[in-house]
């Protein structure tokens, strides 16, 4: 069967979850189970641990927690019972020494016992309140990637941990930047409001047409580049920081959960 | 010099510190910079120090992580800059293997090169929206200790802690409650909206005269006990739990931070 965004949009998270771990989707998420709360991933070895959680609690903004596993436990308890986090994102990257070394659909035969899942806010998850707000999301538009950019803004190190922001971008047309803003400050726990609206290069992003991260998007006359900041900031940390092993979701395949975006508004 | 809450309600935090450090202010510090975040704490061992970030995580109505110090160091950098943990707050408490053994105005002598402090949010910081509301605080009206009760209510586990969430409490004319709700409910990192409205017994609550921690307050008809999450949660984790070595903050006797209660309000 050939699954397309279209065909998955209303699907609920469990049974793409399944679908996933079929291997029958391997792309990105964004526009997935509209509604449902998506989550970047980052797995460490428990010496590693502290100095994350540390770091994500330093950095809520790019890092917000929304799950930890228990070490050598794949299974994300709190918000999706039943889950397998080494089967159920539809592509992983591994790295060593801060270096990507592959990039492979479930990683069964790099889990140890001694490995700790981080589960991170993913701004996929406002995307259905932008929707419901009348703002086009231009990459689910274009079927393609977010694209997401290494910033010049640091994180506060902790530990062993320290790295630049990444931000992801969507172009919104000038009369609804505000109602984006508000409408995404809702959810804090899913990146909450843009970081920054406006002129890319007061953030250090050289070329807004080569992101660093997922693939370009049109910018049409009369938009405004708008970003939020993005739960791949801690694979910006891997890079820079070296643990000697490391395993993330790749940029956009998220880790579908069962709690919905709605669970995560404040107001 | 003497001091009362009246005349240390405008005075800055950095000036309140130096007070306490200079031994001239041991009492609750509720009314005292009004303005300024205040904080509990909690100090443990490195060796207990994920288990406890992870127990603050999962449950971060109760214990929202303003800062985290480095082992050793008892600088509060991020929210206070030139403090000292060890005597900044008016009065602690020393634990060891969860029994309250000793309540010294500073830890000096107890101070360790592997300990590390968290800070954790604290009502008393929206009580000055609450006071602009035009919001009464029985607890500064009587010049006592605001009352807080062990709820039956359960935290998530992690690691080696578990306990139930305490709460502080307020009455509030019925009129102001849905204002009080609101205005607190701008500041999540330090505890925000109320966890409970109305009937004590419903959150484990047996006597609302007889608190667990603090003092009892005078409740007038047609007010109702409004109960927000407390930082004293780590306190009755540590009973529970029982680390073998623990330092916290004397219910009611805080941290005062540089960050102005602004800092956190999040509309």
């Amino acid at each position: 069967m050939t699954h397309t965004v279209e065909s998955l949009a209303h699907v609920p998270a469990s049974e793409v979850r399944a679908i996933i771990r079929g291997g029958e989707w391997d792309s990105p998420t964004s526009g997935v189970s509209l509604g449902y709360a998506q989550a970047n991933m980052i797995v460490l070895p428990r010496d590693w641990a502290y100095d994350f959680l540390l770091y994500a609690t330093r950095n809520p903004k790019p890092c917000p927690i929304l799950d930890v596993t228990e070490a050598g436990d794949p299974e994300a308890k709190l918000i999706a019972p039943g889950s397998d986090v080494r089967t159920d994102l539809p592509r992983y990257r591994i790295w060593e020494n801060g270096n990507l070394v592959e990039e492979p659909t479930d990683i069964k035969s790099a889990w140890r016992d001694d490995l700790v899942a981080f589960m991170i806010g993913c701004s996929f998850s406002f995307e259905s309140a932008l929707l419901e707000a009348g703002i086009g999301i231009r990459h689910i538009e274009e079927n393609v990637n977010v694209p997401m950019y290494l910033t010049k803004i640091p994180c506060l190190p902790a530990g062993r941990f320290s790295g630049n922001v990444v931000m992801s971008m969507r172009p919104i047309p000038h009369n609804q930047v505000v109602k984006a803003t508000t409408c995404t400050a809702r959810f804090p726990s899913v990146h909450g409001a843009p970081l920054h609206i406006g002129d890319p290069s007061v953030i250090g992003v050289k070329d807004i047409n080569r992101p660093e991260f997922g693939d370009p998007v049109t910018i049409h006359p009369g938009e405004t580049t708008v970003f939020w900041a993005c739960g791949v900031t801690p694979q910006a940390a891997v890079m820079k920081s070296k643990p000697p092993f490391a395993i993330t979701h790749a940029p956009g395949h998220m880790f579908i959960a069962d709690k919905r975006d709605s669970d995560y508004a404040v107001f």
